[in-house]
């Protein structure tokens, strides 16, 4: 199993790519083949399955070949992964506001807005 | 003002290092000077700036220079757009997934589980 961190660096990664966003956009609607995948987009069929190696080993997309055609699905799970992170970051920082506000709140109304306690 | 996908680019990109995501955690806990946030970092203070310069460009983190000090700050609204691109494509995920639960609930119980319907 990939360490955290590395998994989180190879999720970013492939969310940095506005080619790679739209692919999991198409795949969010349900399992594609790479030329379904491929035929919006105004790139080669190589480029595709560049993008779709990165998206693959972020785990963000998992492909199976049965026969000649090769279909791609989206797994949540690696998105759920990728928001928790910056979900929790946000919580910290709203806690972190929070705490502030009662603080303020202690304060008599003539101390507020005021640089230094007398 | 950059267009939606080249922000989303430099955001994912910003998260996709984990020295970054590092500094991004301190910030969190409130504002530092680039020495205040190299020091627990095991990289060397060229490598902080650089890092910076990357979350700066990516809008997640603020920096300004009063005399000698430079001062980072954590910009939440960026974390917000980050988290905001992947908490919509889980909705729409788990909305399609919904709408199949509900379509199998209209089925009666013996065709639930067959290849198709009679």
């Amino acid at each position: 199993m990939l360490q955290q961190s590395t998994q989180l660096d190879r999720l970013y990664h492939a969310l940095a790519d506005g080619g790679r966003r739209a692919m999991l956009d198409r795949l969010i609607k349900g399992p594609a083949s790479v030329s379904e995948l491929a035929e919006p987009l105004d790139m080669t069929l190589s480029a595709v399955v560049q993008h779709l190696k990165v998206l693959e080993e972020s785990g963000l997309v998992r492909t199976e070949k049965v026969g000649r055609v090769r279909t791609c699905r989206v797994e949540p799970k690696a998105l759920s992964m990728a928001e928790k992170w910056i979900n929790q970051r946000r919580g910290l920082w709203e806690r972190r506001f929070d705490r502030l506000g009662d603080l303020l709140a202690t304060l008599p109304d003539d101390e507020q807005g005021k640089e230094t306690k007398s």
